[in-house]
């Protein structure tokens, strides 16, 4: 039986999403508090490896489990087997890391493969009276004013698909074609320069060297122009900065309707079983 | 020279607003930090004294500065005095205490005594999908869902110009009569439920007895009568209980125009010098 189980972590004091042996990583503490519940060895699945400091409010992974193993993880008189799931898995982690939502996943469903896009947020205080102790972890500060036009005209130069080496770390044998759906800055409520940035799915490193290049635009220390430069020549800049981690999250990724999971989960396994995986 | 600074902290880590022998209090590390500045002993005055644990976003203080001593605090070239210092405050200040602006104070502006009222925030996690782990330290988590309406119904019989005796701390001659101009919840956009609290002024734990006599009603442990029978007994009901400080935030606080800033602190001086002071 798989399951669904929907995550929000601070990544500040975890190193990334991936396990790694002795280090405190959002799936090795998810992965053994899934094993200390249902008493078993589980791995899970996930739409987006988030880099070491990157938050997420809309993770999304999956896993499959024995039905009796779940089944003993209930508390007496549930019959509701997810939310029990749910307090118990909230009742291991630390607070710093939550699980939203434990659901049971649709036929075909694949919290990697079938999903459509990732949506990511970075977030900037450009200006002194901007910056909110209370949301430090999770806010780039710059003491320049950013110019949000210059940095849409950027913005508008890599929308679209196209070969995103520029601003990936590459991998051998691995495409870094991607189609990037949205990326545009505006000011939220508070006055923060908020991007938001999304694609069918993001190599290693690439929504953070976007940031970087359009920060640098921002600053005016380079033309818009300069940005579609940096995409065509299809291989790293050495001028483009990938911005500090803390400033990015992960914030949602959409699915499509039960009945084209499986559809969804073949194509993308096509163009991207080589490929890096990144959500 | 009276300087007024507007200020943002993260009470975690702070042993509240007021300076205390050996402990790490907002009020010792700003004075600390401007005597670094100025080469002097400098005494400021805040607006709303905040206990341990309770955050700001706009603390408001005054302070009396030689202006020659000010002058010395000027960067090599610079004119503007007020930036500099606001620039020097946040070099020497960690990262959860912010100084948002520094302006020169209006003639007869008084942090505390000229400021009309001021605005509090209380935010509550009451459903898991609510839980952001980002915002885990200025929102509290409860696990049972809360009656919004029904708070409301008590949040309206509390409104007014009443001696709030039985929600407050009591200090030997101090009035405890205040006029709570607005007490009300919502759910913002992300759906927490958030109180707004504005007064006069407040008393000391006034905000957060009045909180946690609402959550009592909001998850149907006491009807939301019950709220105007504690407050008409004027002492202390061991029904309420005072909510956990890191919920509160301290959102604003307002003043009048230049013109009326001196008559408005000779008002709020007759009412309460005798009064705890407590903003």
């Amino acid at each position: 039986m798989r399951l669904r189980l929907d995550l929000a972590y601070e990544g500040t004091d975890f190193h990334g999403w991936a396990r790694q042996p002795s280090l405190r990583t959002v799936q090795g503490e998810l992965e053994a508090a899934l094993a200390q519940i249902l008493r078993c060895a589980i791995a899970v699945t996930c739409a987006g490896r988030t880099d070491a400091g990157v938050h997420a409010r809309g993770q999304v992974v999956h896993l499959d489990v024995d039905e009796t193993a779940l089944e003993g993880s209930r508390g007496r008189g549930t019959t509701d087997t997810e939310p029990a799931l749910l307090r118990r898995l909230n009742g291991i982690l630390r607070t710093d890391a939550r699980v939203l939502r434990a659901t049971r996943a649709a036929d075909g469903f694949d919290a990697r493969f079938s999903a459509l896009w990732r949506r990511y947020a970075y977030r900037i205080a450009d200006a002194p009276d901007l910056v909110d102790p209370l949301a430090r972890r999770n806010v780039l500060t710059r003491s320049r004013p950013l110019d949000l036009d210059a940095m849409n005209e950027a913005a508008a130069l890599l929308t679209g698909e196209h070969d995103f080496a520029a601003f990936c770390r590459r991998r051998e044998g691995a495409t870094t074609i991607r189609t990037l759906l949205d990326l545009f800055w505006c000011r939220d409520d508070q006055g923060l320069a908020v991007a938001t940035v999304r694609a069918d799915a993001f190599c290693h490193t690439m929504v953070r060297s976007l940031v970087g290049a359009m920060i640098a635009v921002g600053e005016r220390r380079q033309d818009p122009e300069w940005a579609r430069e940096v995409l065509v020549a299809r291989q790293r800049d050495p001028a483009v900065t990938v911005a500090r981690p803390h400033g990015l999250t992960l914030e949602q990724v959409a699915y499509p309707r039960d009945e084209d999971l499986a559809a969804q989960a073949r194509a993308a396994r096509v163009v991207r079983t080589l490929g890096p995986g990144h959500g």
